[in-house]
């Protein structure tokens, strides 16, 4: 039931004037979108948004995202005004200060009721196609009665112009998610200007030809956004709303000009659009009918939960249902018998191939996960246990063939992993973590279980080349804070990275996995749990210990045989297996310092940069690597050609002592 | 002229048979869509491609990039065919073995001929939108006698699906680059099978709504090929045309599927496709006449070349035109007056403003730079020196409102340095890089002079937050070979940065700038070119050398003040201005261990990540940094909460000697 179109203008003009104030107070931040955008949101809360502000991780919630992160005084505004517990008013008096969660941009982790953090422009929509599938996938499985929610979007030309809305939009087309909405703030203005400056494309066009349901409406008309939302709502195919606005809304001078976008108003504009607006009060002050009028939004949302709870109570799925939303794991799950099993028969496996062996298992005992990849899925090895495809006709498959997007992948597996209920895992090259790096930066910031499976992690890629190698990836993705970047050496290393990175609620995770088959190195069954520390002696020196070989992955068995060696001519020398720089480094000094002596020469081997090793070799260590690019020939050559055997490596450890 | 279509078939089947046969040979690679286009290839490399194979580097020639990169052999069979010095046919034997030019993936470094290096899906196409800018931009200084011509691409279906390509067309539909024109390879199929598997995309309708021209051939049918390359040259917008194929054509068992697009036929089906093409010659055989016919195409573009040199010849403009086509800067380029004058008249500015001073001296002197920005000009401080946009109406100028499209900027700057004749320069927030690596690593591949002003480069980016604070940027982008970053200090500095930018004609840099305003800490006229090194002293120890102090960018400053405070508790402290790692480690060891004793207490201080600076700190040194992401504040704040401040750093130093 609508409110009058007054009472709804001046619910739109809180908006307003919490944003132009706000910024203003901050004397930093973007008003002319929650501007722009204050009447279509206050339509899309207060009458389509299915959600209970007082219950905000109520699980069959109607996702809201604001792509256009920037304009997060809007979302602020929202929450605080529908009637959330935070923001308070306080907290967006302090907008953009140390300490108060309304940040520049919304961050997830800040503020229940933001979904997710966005500002990286693009990657709100590109996640709200992932919440869209998380949401089907759970119908799926729950029904209708348990999971039956909408995701809305709002973005601007920023994110529609950007390379991932093209693989976002494709993959919501291709799936038919027809429940996820996006409010495009279509105001032709960017921050350089006009959108002429930059663009001839006809977005709608493109949209249609991607499988979506387009509409438009005026931004500024409530019952126009509301026929325009009815309709969106009505098609089965995902919608584009294009909302023509004026960005800075309400600014009678500066309104419809590039200057609303990323300034304040000034003092003497804000007056003006006071006087415009008809808001006679001062800054964060709310009069009582408007905030009593929002509050009262809140209501239906209120008894549609209440609905739910009882449904859900009645439910035979519930405990199951809980478990999956909470992110838990079942408590039966375990891979011990599989690893226990690797240790009675070894498997000389590419990692890759290891990751699928261990998905086999995965897979059947955990509907939870999602699988996929970026149209490598034969190279990828993520097709596991049997899981069927995801698909426009079948939402209950766990396998998502997502096409050459590596990009909306990624943050497709975010949004699916913000929503909840599923875990997401991906494939493609290492190498192509460049494609998706800032969706796996902020798969990390926003503290989501993503699961990347990386494969082809170096020069054992072999023939592709250069373009294809990774050589700094390894070592610059360990650089992302919370993000485990785990590279095992065996089949058991990993089935144990698995289990962390399932385990991992708070944290993604990138496996680092060989094209190239290795030897199986861990054959003691009382050996367990090893990798949980990150590094861990493998073998100990047979002679007094002289030298500690640090390796990951494939060198780990090249570390081994260049022990082997040293042994031979009477050296002692350790290998130690360095699953995870991030896990061992949260060790205490004395683990660290007992598994990588100071006493002994210490050498890395990795096949990639050697930049970053000196952390754990020391000023006078030695850093087996490739600070180069690749080449094309087999991976035996390449190994050879780059140094990486012990007849290359022994000589010069042999050397350094004698130096 | 066409020869008849019996012969055509026979000069296609060379580019099938050798295609097939190397593949075998190497037991690696992708036979599929060199067969599948090769009709569309013979059509275009004997009849539309303007080129002249004994001289590759020909500045007018019409560039072809073959932007589905995987089927290498497909250009390698046509370098060969039409007579390029090489591949020779043994390199075609050692396809994907070390040392052959014919890699996995064409690598430009290796073959004249090879316009890019392309492989990582979609930058191929992008780069040649680059090339179809520079172009039109040495059209207008030029003119059309000696610059006019056509850029042609063949691109999969990868191509098209991965983000950047939204972001290629819709740059090169609004600059109506019309003499581009891409042959897309339309053959349903990609490497998990058949294109239903991921997308429902009507591409066509995609590209006319961006603003291209759109026709469809039979990619097997000669003459409809030649119809629909002739409606595209015709049409003042740039083209796609969907060329319906089969992949692996003529394989009799597997054309048509995804088991030709990755993996060798195998013997059986080799044997088979023989007789199914009529080729009845042995592997890495061309027939007499087949091989005649293709030197044959060669003629035409070898008379327009003697013409365009004779015209060149005649043309005033040819000593300007050879400097830039070669890379080389004006012997009178210098920007030693302009940073005399710094000397005299210390500013504090921000590095980005320092770098727009420098850039209006840069653009005024050297014709040769194509400046830009994705949508953050007056952030980016990239527009300078007056020049004017670069547009559809007026290709004379020298700025690109590139729009919110980073990685599209990158990959069109890579395409505009392989092109020659021009220096684009572009920016973006340096957190963006995440958005754009993919196109920065093909920079440092390629050798490619490309120039990214990336600003706002830590946490004193400020209220923006986490989202747009680079941590681990500056630290991760030096590991990618061959790439220089820099991270100026002061406005002199910057200025020397750009310098060196600029005389790398074989690397590309990146430059990393504050958005904060920085005190100008170089004064001393006698030192110039002081960045060339990659790090230098800036300031002496006073007292005893106890301490070195490691700095970059916004941190020197805050190192010199920890010098000062230091010496004036009697501990000798010099100060290294560590601008670029790469240059550097370059240096030879004494320069290295004068720089940076190792008999002092060597600390670094940067606003990132720790990780890495080991390297320069040894074991028993201090890593100033910050290992986490940041928050939303303003800078100051920031940089006092995270311990950048020498009431906070000093005494560490102090407790370290205690320690």
């Amino acid at each position: 039931m609508s409110l009058d179109t007054a009472r709804m203008v001046q619910m739109a003009n809180a908006i307003r004037a919490l944003s132009m104030d706000a910024v203003q107070a901050a004397n930093s931040g973007h008003p002319g979108m929650p501007m722009g955008m204050a009447d279509v949101a206050t339509v899309l809360f207060s009458e389509y948004l299915k959600h209970d502000p007082s219950a905000p991780d109520w699980a069959d919630r109607d996702r809201f995202v604001l792509s256009a992160g920037h304009g997060s005084m809007l979302v602020y505004s929202l929450l605080h005004l529908s009637g959330y517990a935070h923001p308070t008013m306080d907290d967006i008096r302090n907008f953009r200060q140390l300490g108060s969660p309304c940040a520049g941009h919304p961050e997830n982790f800040l503020l229940d009721g933001v979904e997710c953090t966005t500002g990286p422009l693009g990657q709100g929509l590109a996640m709200a196609v992932g919440m869209a599938i998380a949401e089907r996938k759970l119908n799926a499985d729950f029904g209708s009665d348990i999971v039956d929610h909408k995701t809305w979007v709002i973005a601007g030309d920023g994110c529609l112009m950007e390379g991932i809305n093209h693989e976002a939009i494709g993959l919501a087309g291709h799936l038919k998610l027809g429940r996820m909405n996006v409010l495009w703030d279509d105001n032709n203005i960017t921050i350089d200007g006009s959108t002429d400056l930059s663009t001839s494309e006809d977005i709608k066009a493109r949209y249609e030809a991607t499988g979506w349901h387009v509409t438009s409406c005026d931004g500024h008309d409530f019952d126009d956004i509301r026929r325009a939302m009815d309709e969106a709502q009505a098609d089965d195919r995902p919608s584009l709303i294009a909302c023509r606005t004026v960005i800075g809304k309400g600014a009678p001078n500066k309104q419809g000009t590039s200057a609303t976008h990323g300034a304040p108003l000034g003092d003497e504009e804000i007056s003006a659009a006071r006087e415009v607006l008809g808001w006679d009060h001062k800054p964060f002050e709310i009069p009582e009918q408007v905030l009593t009028d929002w509050r009262g939004t809140a209501e239906s949302g209120q008894a549609e939960h209440k609905g739910w709870q009882d449904r859900l109570a009645n439910d035979g799925r519930r405990a199951d249902f809980e478990r999956r939303m909470a992110g838990d794991l079942p408590e039966k799950f375990s891979l011990d018998n599989y690893i226990q099993s690797l240790m009675k028969d070894p498997v000389k496996v590419a990692t890759r191939k290891a990751s699928e062996m261990a998905l086999e298992k995965i897979n059947a005992m955990l509907p939870d996960t999602m699988g996929g990849s970026a149209d490598l899925t034969g190279s990828n090895n993520t097709k596991a246990g049997g899981i069927g495809p995801f698909t426009a006709d079948d939402y209950s498959g766990r396998y998502i063939y997502y096409g050459i997007r590596e990009f909306g992948m990624a943050a497709a597996m975010n949004g699916m992993a913000l929503h909840g209920g599923v875990i997401p895992y991906g494939g493609t090259f290492l190498v192509f973590t460049d494609y998706c790096r800032a969706a796996i930066r902020l798969s990390a910031l926003q503290q989501t279980r993503a699961i990347y499976v990386m494969t082809h992690d170096s020069i054992g890629l072999g023939e592709d080349g250069p373009t294809h190698q990774p050589v700094e990836h390894v070592q610059s993705l360990r650089m992302i804070p919370n993000l485990l970047v785990m590279r095992p050496a065996d089949a058991v290393e990993t089935a144990e990275c698995w289990d962390i990175a399932l385990r991992s609620k708070d944290r993604p995770a990138v496996l680092a996995l060989t094209r190239q088959g290795l030897p199986q190195v861990r054959n003691h069954p009382e050996e367990t749990d090893m990798c949980s520390k990150g590094a861990y002696r493998l073998k100990k020196a047979g002679n007094a210990p002289k030298v500690t070989l640090i390796a990951s992955g494939s060198e780990v068995h090249l570390a081994l045989a260049c022990a082997e060696e040293l042994e031979k001519q009477g050296v002692g020398a350790s290998v130690v297996s360095m699953v995870c720089t991030q896990l061992f480094d949260e060790q205490d000094e004395a683990y660290r310092k007992d598994m990588i002596p100071a006493d002994t020469l210490r050498i890395s081997i990795e096949a990639g940069t050697t930049f970053g090793w000196e952390r754990y070799t020391g000023e006078n260590g030695l850093n087996i690597g490739l600070d180069r690019f690749g080449a094309s020939a087999p991976a035996g050559d390449l190994f050879e050609k780059f140094g990486f055997t012990a007849d290359a490596i022994v000589p010069q450890i042999i050397n350094k002592f004698k130096g």
